[in-house]
Parts: structure tokens; C-alpha cells; sequence
């Protein structure tokens, strides 16, 4: 399915006129957001299925977007397991998040991993989301991040992997371009791309095979404006599958 | 069914708990409780058959459900018009709803309407949605309150009418209890109730054909901890059926 795409600057004007003309508040916007992830994660890896997902969040918005998905994904019936080593502590939202996630009893990790910790860490988990970084990401990847994504590599083919608005390591305007990169070693093969608000450039290289758009917060009016597409959305879904 | 009741003072102890050591923000409590008042509407009265929806909003955190909810319902599909004819302009996190429902295009009544304007505007209208009062309300009711109440008496048999948490007019804990009050005219019996985080002792007199339970955001420590039935919401759902 072709798509209309949202370059990174144009993602970030758009996120900007969300939050200041249009009136929402980031509460708003990664409560949405993160729940449009979670049911994502429910259509394709179901909790009868994958029941144990370990959620990787990075330290801005996209990981807040995890930590979101993460308790509406146990209120769906899930054991998720949070690995967030670059906690910002001066952020009151993301504490409030982690406080939330503390009272639905999931696990948070919160001290960085040996190697040998992070490998169990994945394999006993069913699933995996990589909430580390969206659109406003730069490479080259820094520790940890680099180390983990080098980590899920290696499980790319035998788990799921669904990845938040761009997969991590990514350039989320050139996608997986290695040229500009360090290395192979950091290009990750998602099974699934939860894009939000719009897909990124990045994603049409996307070659897994599940595609949703999430962040269902966009007015025509806005979406006019930005020329952004807004496929028609299934019911109240959050979600709406792009490659079907 | 049989279920669990939740008093008001006891339902006020639970949002300061949810607000305080559990670390939701209001504005991602009213995101979701607004979202499950959309999503029982969509269920119960989809915009195919009732595409025009008059939402009334009173001057409290009911009213702030209401106004969310009609975000959510223009998403839908439907086409939502706001009565809120007591906004508090202090708020700022209801500025700021009132200002995301300017940018969705929703047409916002804010003067209070003359019974003429009233009667054509709840004529016009497919169904209604009462967002005016919810578990700190205390009979009796107050103008312009009172005549809008009287107002959808005349329509409750002919129209849809859902009541997000309380039907405006009743008392919380003891129902439709006329005696405590001024007139039966203030007596609504609406076709739907959309309970949030669990039913009020008032809803066991409920007589509508569609009670939903919304507000999926309670732990099951938490529902363990203040004696709360959490019934299996089915799939993603932020509502769940209570009388099938």
C-alpha cells in the first residue's frame, strides 16, 4: 500500500502545533499514543500466544510511549517486563509514568545490563517492543542502546520485534541507509512498525509484516493542512493496519 | 447482573488515590474515561443510524468526560454538538479541551439557550449524551441544569439518552429517590449509563437496556484494595457490558 510520509522537521512542527494551538497536552498525546501501540501489539501477538513482552524504552517520548503501552498492556492481560536504563529524573510525567507502571506491579529495570543479563532478559521474554527512540532520532546509536539493539539483532528472525514509529538505529528519513551508518550490526528487521501520527520516510523500507499507523488525535482540518493521510480507522480502533 | 457499588465518598477516595500515590495526571484519567463514554456510545448507538449527538457538559470533571468524549466521537464518524453552558474559564485543562474541540470543527454552545433553543436544539439532534453531573453531585439541581433535565424528560422514551456515571438529577448513593427531591420532573430514565471505574449504589435502579462499565485504569491490587469488581473487559475495549 503507497503511503504519504511525515519527514522528521515536519513531525516535529506537527507535534509542536499539537501541543500549543491545538490545545493537547502530552498526557494526552503518549496516553493515546501508547495505547494505540498496545493494541497494536494485541492484534498481531495476541497474550494467549506471547504472553511475556519485555518493552525497551529510551529516555524522551518514545519511551514514554512504552511505558504507556506497557500498563495498558497488562490491563489486557500481559506480563510485561519494562528495561529502562536512561531514566530522566527531572521529568515529572516520565515519573509519574514509572509510578503507575510500580502500582500495576511490572517489573522495571532500571540499572543498565551485563550482556549475559540482557540475552536472558530476551529470551525469556515471548515479544519484544522497541520504544527507545522515534522520529527525532540522529544516528550513530550511543550506549546502551547500541549494545542492545546488537542484542535484539540476533533474535530478529525467531521473535516478534514491534518497533515504535521508527525502528531504532534507523535514520528515520533515510531508513536503514548504512552508508551514513556505523554498522550492519545496527539495522534491525522488525516484524512489526507501530508508525504514529503519520509514517515516517524511514518506513518505507520496512519489509516486515505488519504496518500499523497509531495516534488517531489528527483533525481532518489538520491533516488537510499538513497533507497528511488518514486511512479510515476500523471502529474505535487506535490502530489501523497500513499493509494489508 | 449483580455487581458491586462504589459510594461516592468511597469514589472520591479512589480518584485521590488514582491522582496522588498512583501518579495519573487528570488529564490522562479523563483521556480514557472520556474515550470508554465514546466507545459505549459507538457500541450502543453507531453515527450509521445516530450521526448527530448533542453532548451536555456541566462545570466539573463529568462535563470534562463529555468533552473528550465528543473529540473521540467526531473521530468516529459522528457529527457531535457541545451544549456547556457553565464553563469554568480558570481551568486550564478545560480551556484547553474546548480549544482542541474548536480545531476538530465541533460546534460549542457556551450561552446559556433559551427553552425554545433548547427544545430544537435536543429535536435536531439523533441522541444525547448528559455529561453534566457525575459522583460529587448533590440534589437538587440548579438552573440552567434543572430545565435542561426537564427538557430530555420529554424526549427519554422517544430518544437515546446515555449518562456518564450518574444520571444528572439523582442522588450518587441513593438513586432516583424522589423523596429527597424537588420534583419527579428532574427524574431521568435514560436508555444507557457508562459507570466509571466502578457503578454507583444509584445505578441499581437503573432500568435502560445499556449499562457499560468504562474507565480502564484501575489495577488489581487497587480494585483488590477498595473491594472493586473488575469484570473481563473483552479484548482492547475500554468498556465492558455489565447487564447481558
Amino acid at each position: 500500500m503507497s503511503f504519504k510520509v511525515l519527514s522528521s522537521t515536519v513531525a516535529a512542527a506537527v507535534d509542536k502545533e499539537l501541543m500549543s494551538t491545538v490545545g493537547f497536552s502530552i498526557d494526552q498525546l503518549m496516553e493515546l499514543a501508547g495505547l494505540s501501540v498496545a493494541q497494536a501489539v494485541y492484534k498481531t501477538y495476541p497474550p494467549s500466544t506471547h504472553n511475556k513482552v519485555l518493552v525497551i524504552c529510551g529516555p524522551g517520548n518514545n519511551g514514554g510511549d512504552g511505558l504507556v503501552a506497557s500498563r495498558h498492556l497488562k490491563l489486557f492481560g500481559y506480563t510485561p517486563t519494562v528495561y529502562y536504563p536512561k531514566h530522566k529524573s527531572s521529568n515529572v510525567l516520565f515519573n509519574n509514568l514509572l509510578t503507575q507502571l510500580k502500582t500495576f506491579k511490572i517489573d522495571v529495570l532500571q540499572n543498565e545490563l551485563s550482556n549475559s543479563e540482557l540475552k536472558s532478559l530476551i529470551n525469556e521474554n515471548d515479544q519484544i517492543i522497541d520504544a527507545i527512540f522515534g522520529f527525532s532520532f540522529h544516528p550513530p546509536l550511543r550506549s546502551p542502546f547500541d549494545t542492545i539493539i546488537e542484542h535484539l539483532k540476533q533474535v530478529e528472525t525467531s521473535k516478534p520485534i514491534t518497533c515504535v514509529d521508527c525502528p531504532t538505529g534507523w535514520d528515520v528519513d533515510k531508513g536503514p541507509n548504512i552508508a551514513d551508518l556505523v554498522d550492519a550490526k545496527y539495522i534491525l528487521n522488525p516484524s512489526s512498525l507501530v508508525s504514529l501520527t503519520a509514517p515516517k520516510p524511514g518506513s518505507k523500507f520496512f519489509k516486515g509484516n505488519y504496518h500499523y499507523l497509531g495516534g488517531r488525535f489528527i483533525s481532518k482540518e489538520m491533516a488537510q493542512k499538513w497533507d497528511i493521510d488518514i486511512p479510515n480507522y476500523p471502529g474505535v480502533d487506535q490502530v489501523v493496519r497500513l499493509n494489508i
